[in-house]
C-alpha cells in the first residue's frame, strides 16, 4: 500500500538537520502540500509513495534551505557602492544621501535582487528590517521565499513615515495587509537604542505583545553604540533594553558583539535569540561576537549576512565559513565553532531567530523548504563529511535547485517566478539613479 | 592597416591590473602566441586587429588569472577528511597515517582535482610544495596551468626519498626533467625550520643559488614553531633563517604570522616575498599575519590558499574576502586592507611570490593568463566598483572561462584538456583508499 505525494526527490545525500542530525546516503524525500511527508533511504521511501512528480537530482546533496537571521534585502541595490570606510563616513556620505530619496520601486527592485541572490545560494527564509517594507514584501511575494520582516522604527522621520506615531501605525497596517500570506510574517523592529527613545522602545514592545509578533533590534553592535547608550541613557545597551522590558523570548537581537560575561548571562536568562553577523562585523571592524560563550549559555544563535551594502553578499554558505573561522581565530582554538555547530546555527538557529518553528530541518511535518547542491563540483570532491563541506568548502554557487513549500523557485540558472534578465536590465537604471543621487 | 592576432576577446569590463590599474568598460584584448598583444576600448582594439578567432563574452568581467602564492594541490584528495582539531591531532591521527602510504597515482589524481578547482575559480598559476612532486607536475601538465613547484625537503625520509641527500638529488632530477616545460618551474622547498637541520637549510640555499631557482619555506606560522625553533636553535625563526642566508630576493616565506616589528623590518631588508594564507591561519587558529605592516615596509605579499586538507578549498576569490576581513578585524579598522590592495596581492603579489614577472596583469607583452566572470550573476549586480565586487562579492563560481597562455582551459562547466567526469569517478576510489588507510 503506497501513499500518494506531490513530489518525490531523490539524491545521493540528504542532510536532514533533524533532532538526530540524520544524514542519509542515497536518500529520498516525499513532499505533499508543501510539507515533508517522509525522508529516508531512497528504496524505502520510493517504494512507499506514489508521486505525481519524481525529481531525481543524481549526485546532489539535499539539505534544508538556509535561514538568514538578519538582513536588509532591499539594500542589495547599494552593493559595493562604497567600502573600506569608517562607519560614519560610509553612512553619512554614501548610504544616507541615497536613502533619503528612496522610493517603493527602488526598494522592490533591490529586494527582488536580494531574493534572487538568496535563492541562487540556497537560502529559503530570512529576517528582514528596512524602510518601505511593503515594497520588500511585494518582492518576497513575487520570488516566493519566506520572510519575517519589519519596518525600521526610528525616533525621527523615515522615507516611509513622518514620525514615530505614523511608523507604528504603518506596522499595524503592514500586519493587516500581509497577515494572511503564508510566507510573510510581521515583526516589530525598532532600529537600535541610539535611534530611538526609551518611550518609543516601550511602545514597540507593547505593540509586539498586543499583536503577538516577534521583536527585532540591532543591539550591542559596536563599542561606539555602548558609549552612546551610556551617555544618553546611563546604561550599556543590554541592561538598558532589559530594563525597558524588550528582552523576552519574542526578541531577536542582531549583532550582540560588545557584551560582558554578565550581559551574556542576562541575555540567556531572558530567552531572547541572537542573530550573529560575522562578515559584517569583520568588514566594518565592529569586532567578534562571543558566540561560543552564548551557545554555552544556551542562547539560540542564528547567522545573518546583514545587508549587501556592508557585507557585500547575502550568501549564507560563505557566511558559515566566515563564522567558523572568526571564532577559531578569536579563541585561538581550532576546535571552536566546529562545522556541525555552525550548520546548526545557519538552519535551526535561524528558525529560532525567525521565531518560525519547523524551518531549518527536513523532518516529517516540516515545511518542504530545501536546497540541492551539485556534489560533482570540484570544490566538493571528494566528500568525507557533509557538514564539513557545507561549512568549509561550498560557496553556495553549487546550488542547483531551491524550493520553498514544495515549489521549485530556482533551478539550474533559472528563476521560476520572475524574469531575471529583466531585473538585471532594471538594475542598470537603478545604478544610474544611485550615481546621480551621489553626484558621481 | 590591421595586425593579425590569434584571439580577440571582447567583454563588458576588463580589469587589467596594469601599472595604472586601468579598468576598461566595454573592452577588448588581443592575444597572439599566448601573449597579450593589446588591451583597450572594444572599438579601437577590434578595429586594429584581424583575429583568427573572436570570443565575445558579453556581460562579463575579464581579469588576470589569480595567482595562488602557497598551496599543496595534491592534498585536495584529503579535503575535509578531518576538521576542527588541534593541529597535532589533525596531523598525527589523520594526515600522516594516509601520507605514509602515498603513491604517485594518488598525488596525480589529487593534484589534477586541485587544478580543476583552481581553473573553475579563476586561478591560472600557483606555488606548490608537496611530496612526489613529479606526479603533481604531470597533473599540471595535463590541466595546463602554470606552476612553481618544489619537492618538500625534510631531514628525515619522505614517501619520495629515503634521506635528505636523495631528496636534494631528486630536486636536481625534477629540474632536469621539467626545465623545458614553459608552464612548470622548479623551486627548492625546505619544509620548515622544525623539520630540517641548519646544515640542510644551507644546502637547500646553496642548491637554489647553484641552479638559480627560487626557495620556498613555511616560516613563522605559529607561536609553537617559534618556541620549537628557540629551543632547538636558540633563535626565533626569522633571525634563524636570516643567519643561515636563506632570506634573499629569491625566497618566498609562507605564513609569516608570528613576527615582531624587528622581524618585519628584517624581512623587508632581505627582499624576500611573503605568501599570506588567511583562511588556513584562521581555521588552524595560527593567528593573523601582520600584513598591513608588511606592505607598509614594502614587502611583496601574495595570497595563498594553503592545502585543501586545511582550508578546505583552493578558491582565491573567497580567500581574498577572508584576507580583507581578517585584517580589518585584526586592526579594528575598516579602512585596513582595502579591496584594491587585496586584489593587488592576489595578482601582482602572487607574481612576486612565484618570482614570475608578467603574471597577474593584462598588459601588452604579458602572458595571456586570464579569467572571465559572468556579471549577470545576482551577487555581482549592480556593479559600482569592479575591485570591490572581485574581493567582497564574487565567490569564484561566477567564472565562465579561464585561459592560460592564450589557451582556453575551462569554459562553461567544461575542462578542455581532461575528462572531468572520469576524475570524479576516480575520486570515489581514492576516497575509499583513504578511509581504508584510516581504518574508518
Amino acid at each position: 500500500m503506497t501513499r500518494p505525494c506531490d513530489i518525490l526527490i531523490q539524491a545521493a545525500c540528504i542532510v536532514t538537520q533533524d533532532a538526530m542530525r540524520t544524514v542519509i546516503e542515497d536518500g529520498a524525500l516525499a513532499v505533499t502540500d508543501g510539507t515533508v511527508l517522509a525522508v529516508g533511504p531512497r528504496e524505502a521511501v520510493t517504494a512507499a509513495h506514489t508521486p505525481a512528480q519524481v525529481l531525481d537530482l543524481g549526485n546532489a546533496l539535499v539539505m534544508p534551505g538556509l535561514v538568514n537571521a538578519h538582513t536588509h534585502a532591499a539594500m542589495t541595490f547599494l552593493r559595493g557602492v562604497a567600502d573600506d570606510l569608517p562607519l560614519m563616513d560610509w553612512l553619512t556620505q554614501h548610504i544616507f544621501p541615497v536613502e533619503k530619496h528612496l522610493t517603493p520601486d527602488i526598494v522592490e527592485a533591490g529586494a527582488l535582487l536580494g531574493c534572487a541572490e538568496m535563492l541562487r545560494t540556497g537560502t529559503t527564509a530570512f529576517n528582514d528590517m528596512y524602510l518601505i517594507q511593503d515594497a520588500t514584501y511585494r518582492a518576497v511575494d513575487t520570488a516566493g521565499l519566506r520572510c519575517l520582516g519589519g519596518e525600521g522604527i526610528f525616533g525621527f522621520p523615515s522615507p516611509a513615515y513622518p514620525d514615530a506615531d505614523a511608523g507604528l501605525a504603518l506596522v499595524r497596517r503592514l500586519h493587516e495587509t500581509w497577515r494572511h500570506n503564508p510566507r510573510i510574517r510581521q515583526c516589530v523592529t525598532p532600529h537600535a537604542v541610539y535611534t530611538t527613545s526609551p518611550e518609543l522602545l516601550q511602545r514597540c514592545q507593547a505593540l509586539a505583545e498586543e499583536l503577538d509578533l516577534p521583536l527585532h533590534i540591532h543591539l550591542a553592535e559596536t563599542t561606539t553604540e555602548t558609549a552612546q547608550c551610556q551617555q544618553m541613557f546611563g546604561q550599556r545597551p543590554v541592561p538598558y533594553c532589559h530594563g525597558l522590558g524588550l528582552l523576552t523570548p519574542r526578541a531577536t537581537v542582531a549583532h550582540a558583539v560588545d557584551l560582558t560575561d554578565d550581559e551574556i548571562a542576562l541575555l540567556a536568562s531572558t530567552g531572547a535569540a541572537v542573530a550573529h553577523n560575522p562578515e559584517s562585523n569583520m568588514k566594518l571592524a565592529s569586532g567578534a561576537a562571543p558566540v561560543p560563550q552564548m551557545l554555552a549559555r544556551g542562547i539560540a544563535v542564528g547567522i545573518g549576512t546583514d545587508g549587501a551594502a556592508s557585507n557585500n553578499s547575502l550568501n549564507m554558505f560563505t557566511e558559515m565559513t566566515s563564522c567558523a573561522m572568526l571564532h577559531k581565530l578569536r579563541c585561538m582554538d581550532p576546535t571552536c565553532a566546529p562545522a556541525q555547530t555552525v550548520l546548526d546555527m545557519a538552519t535551526l538557529g535561524g528558525a529560532a531567530a525567525l521565531h518560525w518553528p519547523g524551518l531549518g530541518q527536513l523532518a516529517p511535518g516540516c515545511p518542504a523548504d530545501l536546497t540541492a547542491l551539485d556534489l560533482s563540483a570540484p570544490n566538493l570532491q571528494p566528500m568525507y563529511t557533509p557538514a564539513s563541506h557545507l561549512v568549509y568548502a561550498a560557496t553556495g554557487h553549487e546550488v542547483r535547485l531551491t524550493m520553498v513549500a514544495g515549489e521549485v523557485l530556482y533551478q539550474d540558472g533559472r528563476f521560476t517566478r520572475f524574469d531575471y534578465p529583466a531585473l538585471v536590465a532594471q538594475m542598470r537604471d537603478v545604478r544610474r539613479w544611485v550615481l546621480d543621487k551621489l553626484g558621481r
